[in-house]
């Protein structure tokens, strides 16, 4: 399987995925290598874990450089790279509380005492994208390794240069052999993972995220899905306009738009539209294409060539249905071999367009004027999707009252896209944005435990009570 | 649709499922109300549902004279309409501490704060079996009630008499108004529904289960499903034999078996096998049928008759393959145009035999001879089911050592089918006996209400942090 470079779109890669034979064996070892780690308890967990930190972190550059290769890229690489550290650090922190707290406890009925136990599911699966490759390999990977699971991680085949990188890692700590392991492949090698794992995590488009609730429904397991979003920002008369562009700005093209939790769409109060327009115009001019090298600009390329096509159809579709271009382009710009999109600001736009109702995956801002505060948020709402979104407004208690009638998982509040950046809240996406507990906050490592009750007759009757 | 008695066999009862249009117009109306019922706060809600209590209370004779009719039998029926004021009285108790841990909280990075919301899903479906047709139709619905869901029953087109009376209670509560309603049907009812909310709580066959979560799928929501068992007792050669035979009969032949947690399969050791059986089927042979009156005796009739044709198949099954019968019947036996089966007790038997594998549903005993607590623990795994189990031994350390080892939700220690009694202990359903959050204990409600995180950047500050 062939793998394009983003910035030259040229084929330089090459991936073997294993065949459904080999993956049965790969994952038959981790199964059985479950049983010890599980045994091992947390706080042998946390010392592997804590272990591989330390090697991803001596092999910090030659990760970087494979997913700076994957993505063509560079600060969202980075910052990527030190996630994976300071996520195992977070989970180090928090995860024994849950193992702590198995004492015996009395119940309602005189007699009979209640002990609770947690049975990690055994094999997890992981599909991953391919817009954050190892932020969004670890999200749950992490919390699942606490739990005392292994995982099998299946990244994206558009960005696989980091795979080989980050198993070499894993390979130089003996206590996660068969414990975490990635694989290389398309679809297909998702599709045999839900036939081989016990609980399935899959962070991707909608429209292939529905083909995994279906796979997992076909093979009788749970589902967690992180789909697409179309977070709605809502700016209201008495919002701090400097703060609010560049937020919002920076919400919308950070990693060139193609983030599920970027700001898609931008409701302005009528009384303040032409004055924040005109910053965010301004400030949008501001950045610069990382092209031709990475370090020349913010906009780094278009990662996936299908997804160009989706912006350039959804521009497409916005003109033709009225939209005035206020900066950026009108379709993605092909330079060098790669393709680059602009930050685009659009106006005159409305719901019956594509650019306002479904998901772009790009670095493009529309912006809509509203009358009423209602109307924003009915305007908020009204997509398939609920991922995040954020607000604006001259005080907290504004925009709080706001945020509480928005329906998604997720509000920043005089911010943007800070589920980015903090992943401490505990969030479910709504509607079409996925299924499943909350992957962030610490509630997320219970997605991949059990429940188990011991419920103890501890009176020691010839016969049970309840026996006439 | 025509209903059969099951004492008589005869059709005397007729539902009269909605159309389509009607359910959609029901749930619309649902979907209306559910808005003041979540903005009424938990209190106002607690206090509705404790009106609704009362209701019940004055009506008992009437939904016991209905369910009674339905299901043919009584004692079981007493402790199902005694259940609803406790459950209503327990999350009365349990469910306002979910509301009041909203305060604002610092985050690890220092401007921003968090502060934690609930959102309950607007409608919430739940189908429920004919086995306990109160109780099942209710375990689910009280919990999002308190979580400020409205929701829409359908129980089991066998066992619908006690819809009637149910539905009268709540009309006479003008605050549950469109907040919970119960509609009659069948399959296609049951299907309509899983298009019209927003999730679904199904009770009921693996089989029927399969489907249900098909619908889930194709419908794009979560679904809950609590499904068959195969429920394995293991008795060490430490246990009180006298206890163990008593705790063992009633957790099999309760509901004549008809419930999902109730013991499938007992595996007793070696050394005490004669002694146990001799115990086993000299109280087996004092119980009586209920018949010819519900006041004859202990076991009831089998409520649907699909269900006869599967007991007797097991049975016949299990004797072709040399199974010995010490107590009770070959096969159920008709009276009165009813069908029953006595406590009937095997000998002689094995995992190839469907009788050890697939669930019964009746009052049947296999019990099977083991040599060594792994071999007791592998056959107590060996089914696709994992619901609960049991464990009898002379000590609770040597109960619990067993127990942590049965992949299984729930495992009563020196008892049996505990969970039908104490509804305090969280427990998932393992393997093909379910999918989805524990029903039981506190955590049950947290299934029906998505998490929302606000993020609020508080610094106040011109430009956001991460804006270079």
């Amino acid at each position: 399987m062939k793998v394009k470079n983003p910035r030259t779109g040229q084929y330089y890669y090459e991936i073997y995925p294993p065949s459904a034979q080999e993956l049965k064996s790969k994952t038959d070892a981790m199964r059985h290598a479950q049983i010890a780690w599980q045994n091992g308890g947390i706080e042998f967990r946390i010392k592997a874990l804590q272990a591989w930190k330390e090697v991803v972190i001596e092999h910090k550059e030659e990760l970087i450089d494979a997913l700076c290769m994957d993505t063509g890229r560079k600060w969202e690489t980075l910052l990527e790279v030190d996630l994976v550290a300071s996520s195992i650090d977070r989970w180090s922190n928090i995860s024994s509380v849950f193992f702590s707290n198995t004492e015996r406890k009395t119940s309602s009925i005189p007699f009979l005492e209640i002990e609770q136990g947690l049975e990690p599911y055994p094999l997890v699966g992981v599909i991953s994208p391919w817009n954050f490759p190892l932020l969004l390999s670890l999200i749950d990977t992490i919390p699942a390794l606490m739990a005392g699971c292994t995982v099998i991680v299946k990244p994206s085949e558009v960005t696989p240069r980091f795979i080989e990188v980050i198993q070499k890692t894993i390979n130089q700590v003996p206590d996660l052999l068969n414990v975490i392991n990635y694989v290389e492949g398309g679809g297909e090698v998702g599709s045999e993972l839900c036939k081989l794992t016990d609980i399935i995590c899959f962070t991707g488009s909608t429209a292939t995220g529905k083909k995994v609730y279906q796979a997992a429904c076909d093979n009788f397991i749970p589902v967690f899905l992180e789909l697409g979003g179309k977070d709605a920002v809502i700016v209201t008369e008495t919002a701090d306009i400097e703060r609010a562009t560049s937020a919002i700005l920076w919400g919308s093209v950070a990693n060139a738009g193609q983030s599920c939790l970027s700001i898609e769409r931008i409701y302005v109060q009528r009384s303040i539209f032409n004055q924040f327009l005109s910053r965010l115009v301004g400030k949008a001019n501001q950045l610069n294409l990382a092209y031709p090298t990475m370090d020349s600009g913010q906009i780094g390329p278009i990662i996936s060539e299908k997804q160009v096509a989706i912006i350039d159809h959804q521009l497409e579709d916005a003109f033709k249905k009225g939209a005035t271009l206020k900066a950026g382009v009108t379709k993605c710009e092909e330079l060098g071999g790669g393709f680059y999109c602009r930050p685009t600001v659009l106006t005159n736009v409305n719901h019956d367009m594509k650019v306002m109702t479904e998901e772009t995956f790009g670095p493009i801002l529309p912006v809509m004027m509203y009358s009423t505060v209602e109307e924003a948020i009915t305007l908020a709402n009204g997509t398939q999707y609920g991922l995040s979104g954020a607000v604006f407004a001259g005080s907290e208690e504004e925009a709080m009252k706001i945020a509480r009638q928005m329906k998604c998982g997720a509000v920043s509040i005089n911010d943007a896209a800070l589920t980015a950046v903090m992943h401490e809240g505990e969030k479910n996406s709504f509607k079409m944005s996925g299924i499943g507990g909350t992957r962030m906050g610490p509630s997320a490592i219970k997605r991949f435990m059990k429940q188990k009750a011991y419920l103890i007759n501890s009176q020691g009757v010839k016969d049970p009570w309840w026996f006439a």
